[in-house]
């Protein structure tokens, strides 16, 4: 993602967008603003009287829709230095495979989400020092996006490394998952602030909120 | 669960068991007996060539078992001031239930995992200044423990909510989704040490929900 | 099940279960009574704030539970004419598998019902003057009953009929989908009382296969 | 709905198509036009021999396809009671969610169902003095119309209504799940026709067949 | 499919691609020229470093595809003897609807595959004197084929006639599952050569390879 | 398996039982015999109408119950050239784990089958000379025995070796489905017999049925 240098002229605070709020790097825009694009936004998914609905699609135009999450299980030392004894770091590989079927099962998991005809869906995963680092990315042609589909992948891949591992370790923790990146669809191109990407790819960088 | 005296001779420090090793409070044994518990540990879900493979169970006995396990969405303040302008707090309510219903899909979720005829479900949502912390509880009169079972409800309460409140904050972060509890079965009772449960480092930060 | 002949001793009016309520014929106790008994029924699906959950089987003993239910698709007689065309009868042959298949997906469809080992799920279809009058009987050795995968097979046995049938007729109607018997567990017999089991308020017609 | 006035010029019985028939008020045709038009109609589920199969739907367009179905849950005037001491209402609102889930799993319980890219899904419940109405409303942009998903929604909710109320009243009935509209695809437009509409909004109207 | 006359200029060896190979009569090629195809195929389900995935047929149009498998349940003469016992040929149907049910799931089974929207599915069965011929055949409009539902569709149905066989012979065996026939997409046209087709349609044919 | 010397005195022709003839060497009995045995066998999957049902287990206790079956994946000695190319073997391992998850969906894709609480599910893989031995072998301790989810095991692990491998060969043959062993239950031990066996373990052994 590096350096995203963006030109970007704000006639008036008021017409900043949510997703470009986001977009931002954290301090780029004075708070008010900010404040104002998230209280404008469409809180899609529920009704005036407050009760939960399905966003209703219907109307949108099929296009290119991608999406990318991430997550982190941290594993201690001592179950980190068993990894390296399985001569075929399998329960990596199984892991990204359960990711990956788990994305095609979201709309199954998720009440108000929609199935959509996926074209495709990766899981990678990377030991760290600290755990293993997962990142999913997945796409589609619809009309709506797959960030969803890209965090359960991402969380059902954690939770298969956490199934294979829990003889020698139950205190694993599953953390940071959240959406990294998103393109395509009516709002935009959404990358995560670097400021809250903790644990992200980056080696030198520090995780700032967790230990 | 409060203030747990366990009166503990140790006659030697080989034969402190991983699960009770686990259960002592951080510092309690001496680190060479915690490493040595974690290497007798039988890696169950791989074979010795390496490869994975499914838990044989068919030799233990049906007899009761329970997990309870955690995890928190994390939420802008901006996002958490939304919250109460819904005047019937369902997002958390279908969160719950979303939760309730993945538990039962475990085993179709986690390629390893027994199918289990749960007896208990349920799953707790409570909002706190800095999100909403979810925890699950997961019942069985089975050959196998719940943990999964536990860990999906939790995971899949937490894309609910992110799913629902996505439309306002992209980058709300699903964090801490770990093991609580673990009672019943051979390996007996695991509880998580107080010093891991914390949601972050912060120290004065009392955890209210977990031991 | 034909005529069911109980002896009941009343010594006092609060003292009649609800069960016990429902299987006595309409009237034979006192109004006051029946609203009592239901008053006290414990509202087993929601905690004391009003939010759902899933009830707590994990105390009770695996036992021998049964139930039937009923359901009915409404055809014209342009339909029902059309049927004995098909020289296999197979429509309602495959709304049959479809309905046994669904008893099974039963808790996957319930958000709050429990995961059975069903034993025997079975449903019968029948040809009247009137539509296809459905009938299912599904047994387990569990710890809760089976009354929501009975009524499930119902349902979806009727929606298979629909299905093959919506290119002749989309104003067909299903209905009358109920409970006719559950037995076993601790609540005991429940019958469905005569006065509400017809399809119909037709008093010439006998229900053939409900009580 | 209200009032429906087409224009229709007949210039010969025979041209009368099935779909018209449906929508055209009872008796507003002679009963042979009907009847002809039904038998006209295709069969599309059945094979020449009388066997099922699925409508190869490969040659169509996908177009905009909704439809809504009705169903009605009969709860006596006690359990009606019983539902306003539920301080957040939210047996009605899991219900929905239930019936939102299930549509999207409709081709995976009816056998010969194609699977469908919903756009949008949305149960509505309501109560009334007799019990709880509940209607839904699917869409999609597809080759085939989505009459079994609406269906489907409103057979799930209602049953996921009796599962929360079951412990209350086993003698719940489900009744009157019908398609109440259908537009989109070469079929064109289908509404039921009031004759047939027990139960539906308007309150001056007398269930005709149902007590 | 009878007779295919190709008239095929082949300016050089290396031209033939790997589907064309595939298409043409055994020995019609020199063998150098199918080896050196097969080598050039890609094998689009692995990274270079050998991990699997999925295809990302992101970029591709959506064509319409069709793929046609077939499969053979081998049954004892005793067995086939049973079988016209049955006045409704009730078994096969159920292998029908079963396999047309099972190919909807198969993105839920088989890890790497993309979930379509199918337009259409067969299964045809065919009792000989040596067993059930099973046929199948899938339709999408997709940005990918339908080899595996189509493969999917006959395993299911060829497990599930022995299903209902197995308490008379649990000896029979599922042979001959291949792919017959696949059309649209880039790679284009794949006809199984007649040379591998054992026990397919022709009746004088003797089946080659098996007894 | 081995040598399997099993001293029987036959009083009777007619008190051998099917089971017991199913283990018998070919040709141990009069086939008379053979045919007698399975006469009597009783067709539990059918009405006495013919169409089909779920055989009722709920009488029957929970004992300890196992199956083992098999299959084949032929592959040419091209594409098997390909395999070792995979630095991780990981085609093979995603396939064993795509049987063992399989195995636990078997009641959701074979209509009659149970719901059975597996506590074992393992597939193994071999590369042979001419393609892939796959085996799988269920436990559970239920009602009724686990064929099908032992037969489903592998037809699906087969199933996705050919969707990995079919972008180098389209024409891969899945073969020799069968059950090569049963335990528990009323009906015994079955063995599939030698004869009937190809390509089973000896490697001396040449598959006399298949080329």
């Amino acid at each position: 993602m590096g350096s995203r240098s963006l030109r970007i002229v704000l006639p008036d605070d008021e017409s900043v967008s949510q997703e470009l709020a986001h977009c931002l790097p954290d301090g780029f825009l004075p708070r008010r603003c900010y404040n104002k694009a998230l209280r404008m936004a469409e809180l899609s998914h529920f009704r005036k009287d407050g009760s939960v609905r399905m966003v209703d699609v219907s109307a949108k135009r099929a296009t290119a829709r991608r999406a990318r999450a991430g997550g982190f299980v941290k594993l201690s030392a001592e179950v980190l230095r068993r990894l390296p004894d399985n001569p075929k770091g399998n329960p990596l590989e199984i892991a990204r495979v359960a990711g990956i079927a788990a994305a095609k099962q979201t709309s199954a998991l998720i009440p108000l989400c929609h199935p959509l005809p996926l074209t495709h869906v990766d899981v990678q995963v990377r030991v760290t020092p600290e755990g293993v680092a997962i990142e999913s990315s997945v796409a589609t042609q619809a009309v709506t996006g797959v960030e969803m589909e890209a965090l359960t992948a991402v969380s059902v891949a954690a939770l298969t490394i956490y199934d294979m591992l829990k003889a020698v370790d139950k205190s694993i923790t599953i953390t940071d998952i959240c959406l990294l990146e998103k393109r395509g669809g009516k709002s935009g191109v959404y990358l995560r602030p670097a400021s809250l990407s903790a644990r992200e790819p980056a080696a030198k960088r520090r995780p700032p909120a967790k230990p």
